[in-house]
């Protein structure tokens, strides 16, 4: 396969499962269990995961990808008559081939902040919307979607999640928070909020599992129980229930098990610091203000050409002063010499 | 886990993956590719299948599970103001939580045979309809859904699939076959339908491997190219879309390999024989018709407690006479053994 | 207009208004008032309708026609996981052109006696529903829809009702009649539910406007308040809301002024009467024991062409003996000189 | 009704039908036709409207309302994978509770100029998209939807409108405009759009009724036979098919004759401009630059008060800089007198 002859900073979703999560599959591989997630792997991935939220009460669910999840969810906590306000880039807004809005709800897209959705932007919209006369025809805001870490890479800060979470309860919407990175987040320096604060301040949130170590599945938390009634039933609906769900439970108990899921977010932060700070050393631009594992690089036409010829990047957009923004993505994949040998192709080829 | 104790004959979905498929998950894990079934083993795996259904045109998505498969399939293949012919009986129309009419399409539910739709019931329908002064005030019939084996384990002949198709296409419907259970179909000795008649005679079908030797994963065929415009999106906007869709093609791929569909379909065959053989001798009624791999029998108090205790079986329904409907379902993960502890039970309590 | 030369029996919606309400619209004309049923005469019919109903506390909406009134209402009433019980013969199940479905809900339909959708036929279906293990894949019934009078002019009686509300309570369903006739029940002498029994019994159900006297409109009443919040926005948003609202409220006080509504029942009855009695003596068989003002007649080949000459019916449907099912239709406009025209074809070819 | 003490320029829809529209239909009113727009009054007015557009083989349909005719009429013209561009400020953006959304697409909002979207805008937008290599993943542009005049009274040149019909032939797109208010818009010596010109560049529009002399109901145009197959279906599916469809026909076919449609605008135009030229006396500031039926007037907060103490004027927004914008509109019943009381309360209270 010569494409593999590239260094693949692509995304993170490039490979299989982390070797521990493929390791449990196949030595499980044969045992009996029930269907839908009613067997002892998922009750124990579960457990695993209340844990690790010091949520005991909290309900979760496994299912196979994030705009499975992101539909799924938003219909359960959303009236027919409610939208969910998100920011402009947020992916439900622009990379979910209008499923929200497929199943009958508006995204409510917001200015953002690199991605990050201001505390401030959202209150001046629910208060607008509260004060319009003609409130009664228009979409009324019942859910605040964000990303941690955002499309851009970025984090909200504790303080930021709960001027989101309180100005959600004075406004009566569910807040939410779509987790696909988030071994990514958590393993950031500079991120403040843990798995018990998403707990403490959400009514949903989802633990990605596709980008960090599964085959694929997110573990879809409910902290409070009884939250949504019959989500079995929705997650059925919505073609999101999964027939072997014990696939999934045995992936999940093997991220929360012996720190996993945390050195999975390790691995991919340490490689990107080493390569933040290569980039800083040769003057390559870095844009957006990412902090976790996505780092995003403005490109002159040379350094584009020269770069792509040796790693697999994605393109990001075309900026109007003539630059390219790429995104490299690490991972729990992510080696030492993979980075060595980025380094080695941008050194040799910046500025 | 003491479940373990039990034999297992709930289910064809209680296990992970057939070794093979496991194996090869295991031997391409940490290979690099392409995200979005854009990488060379989903290329692959439908290229396998465009052999084996004589189809060398047909386009091929892998999607996570089957009522995922069958409401993406049915919203595209059907016009807002259609809905989908189906048997009472058919698992769109009982099993699959109301997926097809989320999507906004009626599910039109005939009588059936056995699970069996006959094209004479459904001829007759469409003629009333088209008969009907007031038809533009219905839900004009779009498609017909049926199931190779039905949830009863019973078969299409050739005859009726080419019934079926006749009519389709003289009534202006699309023909869609769902083969959660295919392997089993194809390996049963009563079949006459093959993977190429079902490429020749409808417009879609989808060959099972959730419970057919995958993890997860089902692929659908449009045997007839371009018939689908865009449906990468509407698989996207349904949760459909695997990221790491390499997984479904390794699997595929390595199921369309070596003989290996055929021979779980086999595995599956020869044990089903084996206890039919049994249940005749012993006088246990089984019910239903089925000649794949499920296995209905009529129980009476007695056995259901007996049996009860040492096999894992499905309630399917109680009768009006007192007895109990139960489901025994082998699969490629049935061994000999299974078989001979499953007919020691039996014998010992049948009668 | 030579169509106007046959004696018009085919519908109850083939004048325009009742010379009433016709006159009060022309009356209020070039009034000023507020929109989308914030003014006083909107006002004013509902308070006459709450008192109509003895129910001082009912919320009342008014939308533009059936249809329209059952999909939006049904979505209120409805989680998205659940369908709506219907009479296989429901106007929601038939001829709505699948709203329901499109509305993402199925309609679970249910076999009836002449339209009518037996108590024991439901009880017995939730109580397989919930009895069943595999429940969470189907579809849970989460609200019964009937209609007063039937489709075939048949009449729920107050015991019927009683025991359908009773069951809906019991297992967490919301009892919801279509009232497109109701005029025409109220009126029969045959019928024992008032319409304080409905405002009793129902979560919703709606008083017939295009039907029984108003150019378009139905009177959709809501008998607990603050059972539906932010109805106004699901109207809205089902494109149900009426900007000039007020037309429907004008047309609505006037059926609920000097004793209207209750006239023009009886007005159609009185000629229903008439036209049963004779064909009781002429020997036409009449079919599916409606009481109403809709009347079904079997006719022969010869009667079929005789009668179809000279009188715009409806067709039905074919038996299987040959014989036609035709409907005739009485209404507030049906006249005496209507009548004795109708009688004197019929006489004239009767058998 | 005290109410009416005050003078009315709150809207275009506070009172009942244009005289000569109720006349016509109280001189129908008992006369019988066939249901469902199937009667001659709706095919007359077919014909009558066919002729005004220059276009005979155009399909017309009367629905009840915009909010309707927009989300059936955009469901007929998009693919399931498909959203509609508009501008921002669009009324499916904003005023019709997420009906668009309800129907499963997305409304892809763009910045506008006074309500109006530049061709410039849409071309850039759909450039990129189709340069996007994710486009597969986002929701694909199958439409644009304007308003003439817009919702800021502003319209549309010739030139602009055949710059958006050749955009969206180019890509792929169907062109839609939503007429509400289009009387005004035909009527105003600015502009340069005549219906035969909607007819031309079109996919589908809608000549407004409800704000232009109708007690309801809008004519919506198909200028190409054949472009959407059982349109009548869908529009009974979402509730929008008329019983008494012969109402809506006669009154567009009043509309339609003698010149009334244009002499309705024209009514409205000639207050219009006297308020205006007053406005521009008075030194008080008009916004948004409509020059069609709505005023747009911002107001300091004793203008407001005493204007509002006296005039029925609808809220619009509050500016930064303090002063209200509300809005005035006149329409068919707005008298000589009305508009001679407003420009003295005006005077009174200017500066």
């Amino acid at each position: 396969m010569k494409a593999d002859e590239k260094i693949w900073f692509a995304s993170d979703y490039m490979e299989g499962a982390h070797p521990e999560v493929m390791r449990r599959l196949e030595d499980t591989n044969l045992l009996h269990t029930p269907g839908y997630g009613m067997d002892a792997f998922s009750e124990s991935a579960r457990e695993k995961i209340r844990q690790a939220c010091a949520c005991p009460e909290a309900e979760i669910w496994f299912l196979s990808g994030g705009t499975q999840v992101n539909a799924t969810v938003l219909t359960a906590l959303l009236q027919p008559y409610q939208g969910v306000i998100a920011a402009g880039s947020g992916h439900i807004n622009v990379h979910e081939a209008g499923a929200v809005e497929y199943g009958g709800h508006k995204v409510l897209a917001l200015p953002h902040e690199n991605g990050i959705l201001r505390p401030e932007t959202v209150e001046a919209f629910v208060k607008d919307f509260w004060a319009d006369e003609n409130r009664e025809h228009m979409v009324m805001p019942g859910a605040v979607y964000i990303s941690q870490p955002t499309e851009y890479g970025t984090l909200y800060s504790l303080r930021d999640l709960e001027a989101l979470s309180r100005l959600c309860r004075e406004y009566g919407m569910a807040l939410y928070v779509d987790g696909a990175r988030l071994a990514y987040a958590l393993a950031c320096p500079e991120n403040d909020v843990q798995l018990s604060d998403l707990a403490r301040l959400c009514d949903a949130f989802y633990i990605g599992g596709t980008k960090c170590g599964t085959l694929f599945g997110e573990a879809l938390v409910f902290p409070k129980k009884g939250r949504i009634p019959h989500f079995y039933t929705m997650t059925k609906q919505h073609g999101a229930m999964l027939a072997k769900g014990r696939i999934a439970g045995v992936m999940f108990e093997t991220l929360f098990s012996n720190d996993l899921y945390r050195r999975i977010g390790e691995t991919a932060m340490l490689a990107a610091q080493r390569i933040r700070a290569a980039l800083d050393d040769l003057g390559i631009e870095q844009v957006f203000g990412s902090t976790t594992n996505q780092i995003f690089i403005a490109l002159d036409e040379k350094q584009l050409r020269d770069f792509g010829a040796r790693v697999e990047m994605s393109f990001w957009e075309k900026r109007a002063d003539g630059k390219t923004v790429m995104r490299l993505a690490t991972s729990w994949a992510t080696t030492g010499a993979d980075v060595d040998a980025l380094i080695t192709v941008l050194s040799g080829n910046a500025g």
